[in-house]
């Protein structure tokens, strides 16, 4: 079961199973697992007043439902999940779409020790109209079924620092962002590069919700739904799917981020501990850049949002410790870029 | 987060954000929590059957869902929620429909130790067309800003002992009830008043089941779903939404009032005790009232529902002591309206 | 509540309440309940490739959604659900439809104490035009109310040691399956009879869960739910309902029967021991037959799932001991037969 280091060659193509339409019913249960309040995602009204034609699906869902998809090919055994690069979001998913993903091997690098090796793909979901609805990079780490042969390959693509941003930005014209049903007053104008926002929520995850969670994303890494095989581990019990945290994360920083409801890109992003059950998940937002785009309506705020478990944000005063290790709370320190309105789209 | 006192003046409008687009998902999600058997709710043949054109959502969770929004600019640091009086469901309501709120500020009472104040406040949601489909009144205490000065504001509304009975009622003209598909057998002319029903059922609620289903009504009231603050509070955990046990007691109730499948109104409620992860619901209800409608195809049942944790419905006589005090294990104290057909549309 | 042996007449026709809508929102629950991957329900794409016109509903979910109905009148307050047969799905189920079930009461024996007797019911199953969508036979222990006097009543129907198979199966020409969609090389010529299958996931089931599985079916048996009750009874919890295991160990059979994605029949099942909250489920599965219909474009696979708690399955070599006892971590014994593509549909 899943593939090892030998299984890959620089130039593979690999078409991952199970096409998932998406529906009511997943975004009923993401609401229900995040208690995500963006409106845009849980309101056709605002959708369509704002330029839609109905409401588009929430992208962090829409990551998990297609990411899920390459687990089984590229990471089911894998040692360790070592990062991610230039995320993007290229066009919407609406209810009823029904995604896929392809994955190309683009790196390999064996271990000096000979035993294990890290896989680089670059991995593309589309539609069922075969339109780009996710792009992104990865790179895993694999046992090698040889280990006593060394084959000394070492391929290492390199990536972008953040996700470019592109000349086109494949969202309608906001004509207008009502206030009173977004819930947030804020606009593109409204943030400044270096501020910080401590959000006020926090939200305890128990065993049954991320595991409904993943297993709804049919994301099959045993690690996560596994109470018995992980009773033998150090960790001793199911560990909560890293994508559980970035969700909860984006959730939360909805206090101060109500009308940025687009996600564009994801730059970078480190799970920095592990989660469990009956953690409470907290975060806070710093912006790190306020970019202009040569659309008029719309601007974008790359972020960096680091999630706490367990301790309120605002007694984080950095994620990292004086020797640059992630405090012991720090479960996830993720840059990545929104879209937001500009005050002129305000009703 | 959250208003003061001082944040409300009378006759202040609040649009509350957050419009809601419902759906199949959620109303699968709220037969899973409650296990809700009202056929009306559960089959579309059943409901074209007696007169509709498609299923209506669940009262209760039209509530859920329409309330929900108001927590944020009214209850989210209130003190206590001490009351709701003449609640009403005008119109029903469909997959599809988009529902939102508004409310005015009706009243406002400072307390005499001038460190808070009551607010009260007259609701509206309404659909997507702009019809009423949730009107109630409710009062909460907040704090105040500034707890040194007091302002003598005192303008306390009066409201209705039950909510009034229109002339006309909302719903279709019942063709037929077909008691083998809605599984009971009583109509309204067999109900007397002071008649007592013990509903055989008892559900357990877990953590995660009531976490979800506050999320996902997208209330956001920290003390559901942070465990970490709880811990520091007297409860030590999470608090279940007083709206839970409505919802399980209603379900529960099901048991000898199965062809009761509308609310018609709230008259009252009292949450006499706290609920937690781990109990047990149970309920009993008494008919308090049987009234007559000039439509001869329908009556309503004023009824008082006592919904108890980890006792049997039939332990308890009455819900309160002889010093008319709730009994410890009493978590609902409800007094409501319902609508049921007449024997003549039995088919 | 419930019936009691004296209730019940040989030739009796019971129709049972609640016909239920199925939509997106059972889906999605189910998907997230099991983790279920078979990809002709959870794609539109890969269901409309093979030669429907939409993803037809996961038969183990539309059984539940149907069973559920059932046992308010049949095995409420039964002592034991004794056995099923000869079940059988004879038409696809889609979004929208409504299903319904009528039993027949088919046996009646009185058991030799005087105090309790068997029930054998034939249930059907329709949608909302009457195509019949499920098909059984069970048999339950139920009290007498006069213990005292005894009827000596005991006509005992017969049983196919298999579902028969017909000579027309209800699912469209499979036009193709693409194995890329699907994530499955297997068909129906690459399985022999004899052949095991150990499943590699384990998928551990929390109170949660399940309650809200059962509930979502609206089978209110209170065993699985009420863990107030249970707390006096030598179990001592909330025993799952025997249907979560027959999903999980059908979902977790994915690895290796990708393809078979039909469910024609169930032969006979025992669940021959309790499962409960924390337990983790396995499987593995031996191909009992391999069988040829007159159909050319599908075959048929008489499967036995054995579904073990807590104990990898390749640990287990025989589900039953010596003395023909199941082990204590045997679960399930499921015997049953699905529909597989031949290798001739392959894209």
């Amino acid at each position: 079961m899943g593939n090892f280091f030998e299984d890959f060659s620089i130039g593979q193509k690999i078409v991952h199973p199970l096409p998932r339409t998406i529906t009511d019913g997943d975004v009923s249960l993401y609401i229900a697992f995040t208690g995500s309040r963006f409106a845009l995602h849980s309101s056709d009204v605002v959708a369509t007043e704002m330029g839609y034609e109905k409401r588009p699906i929430d992208d962090v869902l829409m990551f998990h439902l297609t990411f899920g998809k390459s687990v089984q090919d590229i990471s089911l055994n894998a040692i360790a999940n070592l990062g991610y690069a230039e995320i993007s979001f290229p066009n919407p998913v609406y209810i009823g779409d029904t995604v896929s993903m392809t994955s190309t091997v683009i790196g390999l690098k064996e271990n000096s020790n000979g035993k294990s090796g890290v896989v680089y793909v670059h991995s593309i979901g589309v539609n069922q109209n075969g339109a780009e609805v996710l792009n992104f990079k990865r790179w895993v780490m694999v046992h090698k079924k040889d280990k006593e042969t060394l084959t000394g390959i070492k391929e290492v693509p390199t990536f972008a620092e953040a996700t470019p941003i592109c000349e086109e930005i494949n969202i309608p014209e906001i004509k207008c962002v009502d206030v009173f049903a977004s819930g947030g007053n804020f606009f593109f104008e409204d943030y400044e590069k270096g501020e910080r926002l401590n959000h006020p929520e926090g939200i305890t995850v128990d065993n049954s919700d991320h595991t409904l969670a993943t297993k709804l994303y049919q994301n099959n890494a045993k690690v996560h739904f596994n109470d018995h095989m992980m009773k033998s581990t150090p960790m001793g019990q199911r560990l909560m799917y890293g994508g559980i945290v970035i969700s909860m994360a984006r959730a939360i920083s909805f206090n101060g981020l109500q009308n940025a409801q687009w996600m564009y890109a994801i730059n970078s992003g480190a799970h920095a501990n592990p989660t469990y059950a009956g953690d409470t998940i907290y975060a806070y937002t710093e912006v790190l850049d306020v970019i202009e785009h040569k659309r008029d309506d719309i601007g974008l705020l790359r972020l960096r949002t680091i999630a706490v478990k367990n301790q309120r944000p605002e007694e984080i005063e950095s994620p990292k410790d004086k020797d640059g290790k992630y405090l012991p709370n720090v479960v996830l320190d993720l840059d990545y870029t929104v879209i937001i309105p500009k005050r002129k789209t305000q009703k």
